[in-house]
């Protein structure tokens, strides 16, 4: 959040010329506008381009920048908030219009969640493929994994594929009694069909939500979204009346 | 979460070394054990080491390696599990031992902090200077913005300096009801100052969690946190019985 009177520690090169480009995208520049290359802006600023390169990376760790393919560095829109602290427990599916099924199949889930899910680990669990979508522009892909004892009905009803599949155990899914869910944030990286669903590179940084819905005294089904980390802030609203409102917004727009 | 069979585009070529090097560290390296050199891995594995490089520098995002100053890479112990979703609302300082007091000094907030607080862009505000330990290592610092407006006693009081004047700041501010508390997640960088006080190099990835405290219907403090990424996983429990537990721990303990 800048620098304060409490900084008294000597600052790295590249830090310093972070705070002074970061000034300079506020004044001349706007959003989405291209920055000039790296060798005019080492000669720009008088920096080498080891420096230079040292401090875009850090600005657009912050969401400054964004890198783009066949468009180059541009001047990032300010973070969106999004909200996944929900007032009150609910399933995915149910109440939350911001996630659309995309796709289900059968899957060996990785062996965290398989530990999770107490499940044997090659065992198969239905997999939901989700996606989020704000302001028209994907910000999160998520997999929800629910192993075949959450949803007894789901055979009966029939197993067609795709969106449709993943409906129908979204809907059996919401037929237990939700008793909690906790979730936790770590930093991740896009793994290559996550990345091709939120529009960005292989290994781009992303905030990574797991949930764990609890039915019955046990984890009925866990779901681990990944959010860009570049366009997103996750909101932990815990009232509909107080919200963080957008921290960058005023340093920011154009 | 590894790959999946859902998993239909093809993976660039540091990411499929990401995925054998990710196997080789569960059955050839501890966790602590110091990586062989660059060189050394890029004949290992067959391949370039502009390649090498990028699947190490997933690995770190990952939270698997860590670099560190003198010593070099090695491999990470599975994230903390950090609890930042307290059950019920609760004032910095009051019920919660895990954050230390530091510091406190009257500083100009960072714009987006001051439009929170609604205090003029160069009013000066009380500012905590907060650590956070678990296990005896360094996993957060943090900075609380407190107007003068929220500790109308604390002139009265006197103003001493240091970690002393914080903790007067947080009696003062825990006078006043706490009406609701909200928070957002999003990625960052350390700044000097944080990464000194979380033992990291300046500009390492951080979590930053804002938190916004409520009172008498308005914002009465701020709190900026930001924790380490490579070693963190931020929980949000809503039920004391309910506990995401380490996701990672059957995968990387040795």
């Amino acid at each position: 959040m800048g620098t304060t009177q409490l900084e008294s520690v000597p600052e790295p090169k590249y830090w310093h010329l972070k705070t002074v480009l970061s000034e300079a995208l506020d004044s001349d520049f706007a959003v989405g506008e291209v920055l000039p290359n790296e060798r005019e802006l080492a000669a720009r600023f008088g920096v080498a381009r080891a420096t230079l390169r040292q401090a875009l990376e850090q600005l657009e760790l912050e969401g400054r920048l964004q890198r783009r393919r066949g468009v180059g560095t541009t001047v990032a829109p300010p973070r969106m908030g999004v909200a996944v602290g929900a007032e009150t427990d609910v399933w995915p599916g149910a109440g939350d219009d911001a996630w659309q099924p995309v796709a289900c199949e059968e899957t060996t889930p990785p062996a965290a969640v398989a530990r999770l899910l107490d499940t044997d680990p090659d065992e198969q669990v239905h997999t939901v493929r989700r996606s989020r979508m704000t302001h028209g522009q994907p910000v999160a892909a998520e997999l929800l994994y629910v192993p075949a004892g959450s949803v007894p009905g789901l055979t009966a009803i029939g197993a067609p594929t795709g969106a449709a599949h993943a409906r129908a155990v979204l809907r059996e899914l919401q037929r237990l009694e939700l008793e909690g869910q906790d979730r936790a944030v770590e930093l991740g990286s896009a793994s290559a069909e996550d990345a091709k669903q939120l529009d960005r590179l292989p290994g781009a940084p992303v905030l990574v939500l797991t949930t764990r819905y609890v039915a019955e005294g046990r984890t009925a089904a866990v779901a681990v979204a990944t959010y860009r980390a570049d366009t997103c802030r996750l909101t932990f609203g815990e009232t509909g009346s107080v919200q963080i409102t957008d921290a960058g917004e005023d340093r920011r727009a154009s």
